[in-house]
């Protein structure tokens, strides 16, 4: 799956991934309206609505980009019925020939982490039968529990040519108080380090051509530790979250880009699916949001391909 | 809920809470053979096998117990199906009146935590309606992110009067690996008393009487550890995994208990649940397993009492 993404990644020259994230805030009237008169104003009809949306979002873009990105979290929100609408999503998308990069942060240990593996990226077995329960392409991996955490993960990857990104150093403002202490016992280098070269250690047992299986995050916020990082893990794509409206600008990015102006895939979430409550995009209105969408999707391919110099 | 918790522990004179953590090959085959009669041999009949067989668990074991913790990866890797036996199981453990944690270990930048402590703590408006997702009374949370991704479910914890248990030393053999890092700019502690430490401010901000809503999940398999932990979180409840099948024995935990008899609530999963698979209850038999898990909590109830020493 990381070949397959790499070559979407040339093919439609974009090292995009659109972060689907529904906000409640961020769904039209027009499409609750209509799911609410449906399927009542409950969980259900939000579901529906969120299904919509992304619908609408994935339609205007899938020519343009390579992935999408659903953070489960926002679907979890709204229990089972968000639940459907996640799983909804990934099928949907993967019918438009997108990669699915499943922003699920799980991690446990072993037993329980075969489990999360399974469930994203796997198969279960009843009788003789395999089911697939979510289904992604890649998942996002927290580190905390170390190795065998991790590996069955990798596994999992390893049979069914998936991939995982291993949280490394987040994007957010606090990220740095447990991930960037400096480790006493390795030249006093900073956690995230100690995380990086791990990555690549685990990347090298499961290698697609040229990168690994097994990616990074590194957000887009913290542009001198994805430089590091970047030398660190060479073979790891690294996910880089935190443009746009986290705060990252185009002109961070460049040190995240391996000088084959491969080795990155930056996600916007808000930035793209509410383009249109930005002023910029604001003419497209609530019920031009998938053309906003667009719009958006463009502009940061032509600030991504200006900064770090994709030809 | 912690002032909930340590009263059931003290009426029930039991700091056990049994781990719902069902594996497929723990489901006895007559119960999955009348679900998959009833609902076909798939997704759907296992999901109903697992839910009959919480059942006869909870109703073998809830005047015994104060807690059940379901584990969200066991369920997650059956799908939707797998996450709505979940979500039956929380309102099971409710009406027969336990405590129920939430074994989930989530945790992300600071809008998706509030969406994940939205969805297993809190409530989600819709108009002028709140919907729970899950409602549990307790989660799980991974701290490698930071404050910021703790302290949106610390706030959804105060709002519901809720709690968390925050990873501090995992249970896990290579839970070392990053969490026992030498800290240079701490005196070369480990990071766990890093996190610790955290954990202990967090819970200062939310006190319940006399333990605060933030607790910490610190492993039965590291006992020298969680004797200084015990010391450095003296108001936080300790969750702790890893006694019976992982290795943990009762004659571990007295580090982990304050000295009221009280701070610490040990779990056991496979022990309990899937304990007519041991020599000890097999006399049981594969139908007989809820109260061959009742005849497990008794004896766990016992050991930890004279291992710990209490009345």
């Amino acid at each position: 799956m990381i070949n397959k993404l790499v070559q979407e990644i040339k093919k439609k020259n974009a090292p995009i991934v659109i972060g689907l994230d529904p906000m409640l805030s961020y769904l039209p009237k027009h499409l609750l309206d209509e799911a609410f008169r449906e399927y009542g104003e409950g969980l259900k009809g939000v579901a529906e609505a969120i299904f919509t949306y992304n619908k609408g979002i994935i339609d205007a873009t899938y020519d343009l980009v390579p992935a999408v990105k659903p953070q489960i979290a926002m679907y979890e929100q709204f229990g089972i019925e968000g639940l459907m609408a996640f799983k909804r999503t990934v099928d949907y998308a993967h019918e438009k020939g997108l990669v699915v990069i499943g922003d699920i942060k799980r991690g446990d240990i072993g037993s329980t982490s075969t489990a999360y593996a399974s469930a994203h990226l796997g198969k279960i077995m009843i009788g003789d039968k395999a089911y697939a329960g979510f289904d992604e392409d890649f998942a996002t991996v927290n580190p905390y529990l170390g190795s065998d955490g991790v590996e069955p993960f990798i596994k999992v990857c390893k049979e069914e040519k998936k991939g995982i990104f291993v949280l490394v150093k987040t994007s957010n403002p606090s990220s740095g108080e447990f991930q960037d202490r400096p480790i006493a016992d390795a030249d006093n280098r900073p956690l995230y380090e100690i995380v990086g070269k791990q990555v690549a250690a685990w990347g090298e047992t499961c290698m697609g051509d040229p990168y690994s299986y097994v990616g990074a995050v590194v957000g887009a916020t913290y542009p001198e530790m994805g430089r590091i990082l970047r030398d660190l893990m060479p073979k790891s794509y690294i996910l880089v979250p935190g443009y746009g409206a986290q705060g990252g600008k185009g002109s961070d990015l460049k040190p995240f880009f391996n000088a084959d102006g491969l080795g990155a895939i930056v996600n916007s979430s808000r930035g793209i699916i509410a383009a249109y409550k930005q002023e910029k995009y604001a003419s497209y209105g609530e019920e031009g949001y998938a053309d906003a969408a667009r719009a958006a999707v463009t502009d940061m391919r032509d600030d991504i391909a200006a900064s770090v110099g994709l030809s």
